[in-house]
């Protein structure tokens, strides 16, 4: 379910050292571009446009970014809020600033929580957290619920320990680059269904959540999400905004992330390689 | 050097899961929390105060932090620029949302890029970018050069491949958590000076560059920098803001993170582990 394109990795020539031997080569590098996301929007009877976002991405699957963003960030709470999206074209060709840009239509009668994002509208770091007040704010924003009652999802150990595998499989770009961050989608039986891939690993979150979103297959209570890296703040939210009840990766936690899974409710599994993993919160997901 | 401090890490109950027995034990994660970093300026000769960034970082170097994250941002260009840099202290104990703000008070005369914020505040993704217009406006803000005949750093390939070892050494909260990334300095000879940790790989950057702003020690045109993951545009961005004319990764780059090293003049590493790396620009940096 990898979805490739054009445009995601690239050929660069490099000079590879070995042993004190140097040698012009040939590599391949993780396509990064940015991608201005507007918003359109009805404003008291008038359409306006507003640039929302610039995010730094690999190029693909840029409608579910889009999608994606807007719903794990509060932005827009429903499918049905989304009416059509555009993707600029090139006026030139290979001018990619000028094809990076998408804009979402929004119904006439779509809630938009600009003030979502206008409370702190500066915030850095890898988290990536745009526009949050705060973290409790954040903590009562998502529609569903992920606590350890409202969810059919359990998965056996040995199934666990398997998704990381079944994930890189479905990784194409990465065996290519190895810059690339997944994010899959899989079930209680340990089927991975669906895999997306980006540089900045919120943006593979949110491309995967975007999907399901255009889909109308949120919330995805009985489906839980493994990621390829470490577990941020930022990661276990929007996988709780999405309804999924446990997060699994290959990496290790923050503290934060631990305080946020246990606070959902969800379950979040580190450290998940070699056959081997860490429960930091809601092993009742993991029966023995 | 690796500056250690309260709050980095810290021990959680967790179930640890190996061949098919688990059992419960207490793991270490590293500390993810909000900083709001506030501005203390002058605006028409009064005093005015404002939050300009909200980042999740890893406690510690709070000060170095907020110093280098408004330098490689372009909101502050000198070190004259700050005055004072008060951190609030807990009203009560333990209140750590209380305690994760810090002020950067700003001389009178001090100019202030608000500007560089406000013309696109939402940024999102782990690239960090914020408040950033567009690529160009990025690329001619740096006050220094590394362009490659302004530099006297050289380091030849059998030190360079010693730099993860020296940076592994430096990381004492690494090898605890796993959880941590790192960016430490370097000089032609392969010494490693100075070592900064967070959760966020720009954090880090931007701790060890607030280090030498505070210092006074900037441009380091005569200093590397080395850092445990992988360099995306931002992070070569930033090393070009404090004039560090070498960038060397253990891991890989973003193809933006090529085009804009390329540009800066700026020598870039990728791949360094194992005895090995590619040269991905400014290879007459690293002689025969």
């Amino acid at each position: 379910m990898s979805a490739e394109g054009p445009g995601r990795s690239r050929q660069v020539a490099i000079t590879r050292v070995r042993e004190g031997n140097s040698k012009r080569a040939d590599d391949v590098v993780a396509v990064e571009e940015p991608l201005e996301i507007r918003l359109g929007y009805n404003d008291a009877g008038d359409r306006a446009e507003r640039s929302i976002a610039i995010t730094m991405r690999t190029p693909g699957n840029d409608e579910e970014l889009a999608a994606g963003f807007l719903f794990t960030e509060g932005i827009v709470s429903a499918r049905d809020s989304i009416l059509e999206i555009w993707h600029r074209s090139p006026p030139v060709p290979g001018d990619s600033q000028l094809r990076n840009v998408i804009r979402v239509d929004l119904a006439d009668d779509a809630v938009v929580e600009f003030e979502r994002l206008e409370r702190h509208f500066y915030m850095t770091s890898s988290c990536g957290v745009c526009g949050k007040a705060s973290l409790e704010a954040l903590r009562t924003q998502s529609a569903y619920t992920t606590a350890a009652d409202s969810s059919q999802l359990q998965i056996v150990a040995t199934e666990l320990v398997q998704l990381p595998g079944r994930l890189a499989d479905e990784q194409r770009v990465f065996g290519e680059t190895g810059g690339l961050h997944a994010a899959g989608l899989f079930d209680s039986a340990g089927k991975v269904y669906l895999v997306r891939e980006d540089v900045g690993r919120h943006n593979a979150m949110d491309k995967l959540i975007g999907r399901l979103l255009l889909d109308d297959a949120l919330p995805a209570g009985d489906r839980g999400v493994i990621v390829s890296g470490r577990t941020s703040f930022e990661l276990v939210q929007k996988a709780a905004m999405a309804g999924v009840p446990m997060l699994a990766a290959v990496g290790a936690p923050s503290s934060l992330a631990v305080d946020i899974a246990q606070d959902f409710g969800m379950t979040l599994v580190g450290f998940l390689r070699d056959g081997r993993f860490n429960i930091y919160t809601g092993e009742s997901r993991i029966p023995d």
